[in-house]
């Protein structure tokens, strides 16, 4: 596994990194790769209507076991992220190609567009096999050029007005399994490789703008002023006191101020707030506290404070059955049951969305980096890695002929 | 006075502010009109090296006082933001023309670039008067266009070299008086129209750098971040405590984060700090404490800080003799003894360094708005303001026949 992907980023990397942007040339390189590796073993290989290569290995059962990641990268991208979950799955269905015709199916998926990099989709080509797509934002959808989804699928001889019938993949399919890079400090901070991820945290994403008066630093006494950046100041300070009170992580990413020049109060300040949990009502909490706290403290300091919805995603619980199969697989493998939440998005939530058992497994990232080339993970916890997803299998099979 | 100030805002503004940048047509327009003016009195007229015009009327004593302000404006600037100390000035002098010859030489200065908006150089003419300029700095200073400051006087009929020969004009120089308006919120809070200007504040002025580390808002728990925007919201909160202590004034106007997304913690973090008193050891004081802070919130936070001087200047403390004369000036027109200091720089700073004896009055801003369209003074205060620069000039002659 670690020379296959070796070898896509010797094909599909730069200098700067990664460079399998979806509906690129560089990506469909990476796309004809997986199919010249997926030609040597004994599977069906097909593209659905949404881009997504599914390879499957019939079994016994026509009941499936899915496993698999997405393909593309962001620009300047790490090499793991992403394809380190479809050369791990590519691995496990290697051994079960090896051992005769399984007790259910196996099938290898490779998500075309996970990173919504171009068309500001995230998920997208999962959504659509999850049937989870708005076709009227995406029909109007163009990218930085100014290209339209819909011209650009066309090109890659998809289109968009079907994409939705890649929801087929999903019959027979009994259980979704995903191998990713944490893309956090958690692991490697507890000296730990592994962890069953329990599932994905829920998005509150606001813009906040506090208004006051522009006025002369030098001319206006500290008591007459009412300065936006001490609003957003107190409001960033207290947005860690909150994520910390429910156990969640809130963020101020982004602070603009206005004139923002050194000899002027600041008239105006707009900064972004971005909050996660696992729990839906704490999430709600959070966002509750950081409202009625911004509202405070504008009283206090006679600004203005108003609030706009970026974006708002809920929290998804992956499959406790199948959180019990990874935390075990994990422990067998590492030595210790680790669980953790995810903070980013990823495909295993839009297939945990439409009801299919689902879970995820992290392996450790070095120093936390992703999305860029400096993105890393020890070669020792990529083996340990997926051994662990082999063994998540075999326990997800067994566990499928088991269930009615 | 109000008539003058009208004629020169229809003559050099427009519909965005006042237009009398210096070293443009518009303010050469507003040069010569003054010029129209002057040539309707009995005094001499000229211009010094440095582009600034000069009225005289002799006295008996060649032993002068000064009064003035300056002609220029910035863009989109106000109808009375140095024009008003020009135009009161005219009407003191018209005052004693009409009065036959004064005990003491009376002169009206126009100074030419006060605002320093194309060169960056605050008070730059004045500045040549008073002999503190730095002619190496200046020999490279060039506008946004990449105009040579050198030849942009040189259109004008001056020479860089020789601006320094200005200094001549205070040969005989006994007192410097300057009206203008307060730009701050101060006068109008307390409901007065004049006061007596104690002095001019010291500045200090910082970038200071917070980096931390950049980390993914979803996957890096609370504990672990190191966030620069933390550092700096602290630092914004702090300075407002330190300012409280000193009874000065601290100000951050610009914050700068990056990356500056709303899903990634803050890397990095630039601030400004401007921070202002009228006492030098107190203003030292405020940027100790702002830097003892730092390093702490820096420690705390686990991020690194470092800060770079982008501008110094000490305060100066107009002549307590003269200050009593105004502070008596300003009671016997407005009915109450009001001192203060001033936030902003004037021309009468480059005046007080030199030892000559100075003081300033202040006429209110409405709601503090200053290089704006939207400045502005009410007529009745611009009433009681002339005639509190009237009698000051008489109670200064007074002291200038009382002095040795």
């Amino acid at each position: 596994m670690i020379a296959d992907l070796k070898e896509l980023h010797i094909l599909t990397g730069s200098d700067e990194g990664a460079q399998r942007l979806a509906w690129t040339e560089t990506w469909d390189q990476a796309r004809a790769w997986l199919r010249g590796k997926l030609a040597e073993l004994p599977v069906e290989v097909e593209v659905d209507p949404a881009g997504n290569i599914w390879a499957t290995l019939p079994g016994a059962s026509p009941r499936a076991l899915l496993m698999g990641s997405h393909i593309d990268s962001v620009p300047n991208g790490g090499w793991l992220d992403g394809c380190l979950g479809v050369a791990a799955g590519l691995e496990v269905l290697r051994r079960f190609s090896g051992q005769g015709r399984p007790p259910v199916t196996i099938r290898l998926v490779a998500w075309a567009d996970e990173e919504g990099t171009q068309f500001g989709h995230s998920l997208f080509t999962s959504s659509a096999v999850a049937g989870d797509l708005d076709l009227d934002e995406l029909r109007e959808a163009t990218d930085r050029d100014g290209s339209r989804l819909v011209d650009v699928l066309g090109r890659w001889g998809l289109d968009l007005e079907r994409v939705g019938e890649a929801a087929g993949q999903l019959q027979n399919a009994a259980a979704y399994l995903e191998l990713h890079i944490e893309q956090g400090p958690l692991l490697e901070n507890l000296d730990l490789p592994l962890a069953a991820v329990v599932g994905a945290l829920g998005v509150e994403r606001h813009t906040i703008r506090f208004t006051g008066q522009t006025a002369h630093a030098g001319s206006t006494p500290m008591s007459m002023r009412r300065d936006a950046l001490v609003g957003a100041a107190r409001l960033a300070l207290e947005i860690r006191e909150i994520a910390n009170r429910h156990a969640g992580v809130c963020t101020m990413g982004s602070l603009v101020t206005r004139p923002g020049i050194v000899t002027a109060v600041a008239g105006q300040c707009d900064c972004t707030l971005d909050q996660r949990h696992l729990d839906k009502a704490a999430l709600a909490a959070m966002l509750a506290d950081a409202q009625a706290a911004s509202w405070q403290i504008a009283a206090e300091e006679r600004v203005d404070v108003a609030w706009k919805r970026l974006y708002q995603i809920e929290p998804v619980s992956f499959t406790p059955a199948l959180i019990e199969l990874c935390a075990a697989a994990v422990q067998e493998i590492s030595g210790v049951d680790q669980r953790m939440p995810s903070g980013p998005l990823h495909d295993a939530v839009a297939m945990a969305r439409t009801g299919l058992p689902t879970v995820m497994m992290f392996v450790q990232s070095l120093r936390g980096l992703s999305h860029t080339r400096e993105e890393d993970t020890r070669e020792e916890h990529l083996q340990l890695a997926v051994r662990a997803l082999d063994r998540l299998a075999d326990k997800t099979v067994d566990w499928i002929l088991r269930e009615p």
